[in-house]
């Protein structure tokens, strides 16, 4: 399938897709610059709060691939993000409970594409993803979604504890994967559901599980610490499934 | 983790590794190449059974890291693979009913590793792996495994087909995944079982499909084919632990 890695390099053409509507995830621009051109760039990339990283001269030469850089590199989304209210009008055009999946930080793009691959086949209306320090839907997440992307829509937001605040008064309930939580199969995970999944080696962070309404715990039989993330997330996608169908 | 990426290039260099008890996953010998030295790597190969390719120079040129392979590669295993005797002596030892994961040609690494990690916490007491066009035993899939492979057996067969007839009369009832069979919640999932995972692209292979009981079909939602394999395998293995638990 042919989904590009967008890098974009070069002033002229960095304002050219911020102007295109390209999504820029990140724009990487060089210490101290200050012109025009750079500051129209800054400008666009606030407004689309895009990540902006100012770094050094070397750290643009290694992220390079024409070599003519300008001191700056964008980093554009292989595919189009959603925002949160598309997600929940598909649920409602579906008459269906919401069920979203959270990503609190997921790093891996093959974890990602997974899940949203899983997040597809297990019927949930949509996933959101934070801005900082997680993975976009970069050309490899697109590739392991195997199409999901296309189907299933991925929201990018600023602060996920905000977004679950305003989801709560949709009536949706949120269920993080932690250790020393109910076992799952003792939780009612029936109705409206966020399922928030944490970092791949942090887990779910603090702020994020304190606004969740139930940890769930996966049974583990084994000699290690956790599932890989995006198994987890399967395993718990599919008790929800199990639930919705079977009660 | 160091897990050490084990190619050993050079005809002494492999012969010291056969003779030190390593495992050799394959070894890359130049077409034509009959001396004594070589013939001995053939020998101490079949005897190990391990993949034998003759290919061109061209080909040792492209796989060598040192440029000194004197006409022959080898790949060792990160660590070492058991017997399907010391998975059944696991089961047993527990006194549990075995559980044993079959990969019917997992390519990916990642997959892999992620597998054996669920095999791990899931409880089930060892995974089965084909010599031919499958992944082995690597440093990515080992540390993708987050140390499970330390921990959970897994045993290299030539032959899948001939272990399954071998399994069922310990007892064993095999059910492989894949679409247009049972819900597996309707599945009698409980007793020795082994769960067969198919291939990443092309699924269980006829064969291995004809010689399982049962054929467990994950519920899909979505717009795409199927699953991510490791998600798959997670989603089965823990729908077998809820009968376990919950029956």
């Amino acid at each position: 399938m042919g989904y590009h890695e967008s890098i974009v390099e070069g002033r002229n053409a960095v304002i050219e897709a911020f102007r295109s509507g390209k999504t820029v995830d990140r724009v990487f621009v060089l210490d101290g610059c200050q012109d025009g051109p750079v500051k129209t760039i800054l400008r666009e990339a606030k407004k689309q709060s895009s990540l902006i990283q100012f770094v050094k001269k070397e750290r643009l030469d290694q992220l390079s691939e024409t070599g003519n850089h300008q001191g700056v590199i964008a980093y554009c989304a292989a595919c189009d993000y959603a925002e949160v209210s598309d997600i929940l009008d598909r649920a409602r055009e579906k008459g269906e409970d919401p069920f979203i999946i959270l990503l609190d930080g997921i790093e891996d793009p093959h974890n990602l594409g997974a899940i949203i691959r899983t997040a597809n086949q297990a019927g949930a209306h949509g996933v959101i993803i934070p801005k900082r320090r997680a993975v976009g839907l970069t050309a490899a997440v697109a590739r392991t979604s195997a199409g999901a992307v296309n189907y299933t829509p991925v929201a990018r937001v600023t602060n996920l504890v905000s977004v679950m605040e305003d989801l709560k008064k949709e009536g949706i309930w949120f269920v993080c994967a932690d250790m020393g939580g109910t076992t799952m199969y003792d939780l009612n995970l029936k109705g409206g559901i966020g399922l928030v999944i944490g970092n791949e080696g942090d887990g779910v962070s603090r702020l994020v599980k304190e606004h969740c309404d139930m940890v769930a715990t996966v049974p583990m039989k084994g000699d290690i610490d956790s599932l890989n993330a995006s198994v987890a997330c399967g395993v718990l996608a599919y008790e929800i499934v199990r639930q919705r169908l079977r009660g």
